[in-house]
């Protein structure tokens, strides 16, 4: 139930200081030992190997991880280390740092969830920044974790979830908990952006919701009273 | 009416190929020959200039430009663009590439109304990716300009818009076009996140919102009946 974090240069960095805002249990491995001192120094759980082996990734106990992001400069080692993390543990989650489009297809290839290029990403942010400024400003508004809206996923549990087979109108979450759902991912991956009031609420549905910080803790309340006492504390850090 | 783009490195290309791909009328500057002649073969009009100079920029005509894009390498050399540019066009859009955090700040005091850090942002979305990958996977699908959702804003003019002090409901936006009023941004700055049918629209409004390509065409036919023929035939190329 741990992530692990491949690379501690300054994307790694931001990484950490994300995953820890988040409240979320990870590991830091870099093979460079100022990386590493200067990572532990900020309190962080850190690591000096190579992550190109196994025996490292199975030392960061890879086997039980959620997550790895490969987040070194390298695109080839950060190919190495998805091939690797996949082969130990196929439930993984990886996700990868590439330099460019190239780097990207291949390591969607090696088995990659989610690939990342800084430079193409800033580019297109740049871009949508100069011809939809206010949709950018939105965005920004609700993806940072320094702002008032949040976007969060939540995942509906037939069993235990009590507005499951509900119409959105009838599980009336808007009028409840001030929050608004945008889209709800079937779980045969249909995608239905902007659900109407007609839209029933599924088991195995993952609901992408918008709104505060306390609209969001009482959509959960609403949506999964046995667990969301627990699981959700961490947006109070925000 | 134009954009400018200063710097035709990696984050200028993938911008020119956004701007192209919106159908943007943008010109290019950058010192070095080659990348003058890239951007040339690919079609682009480029100039080979220093952009730091006012004369450069003059001659780029920035006092009738819309838009400035400073992706240079060098923190210092965009701060430089961005603060004459700002000069001789105060109200030109200006958006700067930054290295860091602390050039962000110092980019933001020299007057860019948007700062970029790609490998900040680049971070930042690798931990979305990894903290709440339905919300990434559906954001993805709604900025990038190759899938199928798009996010758009519309201005309200009280004289041409039919809908104009209307409430939501009334107005009937969802229903004829399909496309979701996700956010409405007062004329005051106010934003109001997830309207409801009470919402009222008013002139000068910025309604935010997310729909398919002919949902937008169609919210746009609604919104602004007299000019949406010429001016938002853009998205038929994405
Ligand atoms: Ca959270
Ligand atoms: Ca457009």
């Amino acid at each position: 139930e741990h992530f692990i974090i491949c690379g501690f240069g300054r994307i790694g960095r931001q990484i950490a200081t994300e995953f820890a805002a988040e409240g979320t249990k990870f590991v830091i491995v870099d093979a460079n030992s100022e990386q590493v001192r200067i990572a532990q120094s900020e309190g962080y759980n850190a690591i000096q190997a190579d992550a190109t082996l196994d025996e490292t990734l199975l030392k960061m106990r890879v086997r039980q991880a959620t997550c790895l992001v490969a987040a070194l400069p390298s695109d080839a080692e950060n190919l190495y280390i998805i091939l690797s993390a996949k082969t130990l543990n196929p439930n993984i989650r990886a996700i990868a740092r590439a330099s460019n489009e190239e780097a990207v297809l291949k390591l969607q290839r090696a088995g990659a969830d989610k690939v990342i290029s800084p430079y193409i990403t800033g580019a297109r942010r740049m871009a949508a920044a100069a011809l939809r400024p206010q949709v950018m400003d939105f965005m920004d508004g609700i993806v940072d974790s320094d702002r008032s809206f949040y976007m969060e996923e939540f995942l509906i549990d037939a069993q235990t979830c009590p507005v499951a087979g509900l119409s959105l109108r009838e599980a009336r979450l808007r009028s409840q908990s001030g929050s608004l759902v945008l889209a709800v991912r079937r779980q045969n991956g249909t995608l239905i952006v902007g659900p109407t009031g007609e839209t029933i609420i599924m088991g195995d549905d993952m609901l992408i919701c918008m709104g505060t910080a306390d609209q969001l803790r009482v959509l959960n309340q609403i949506l999964d009273p046995l667990t969301s006492a627990s699981d959700r504390g961490s947006l109070n850090n925000n």
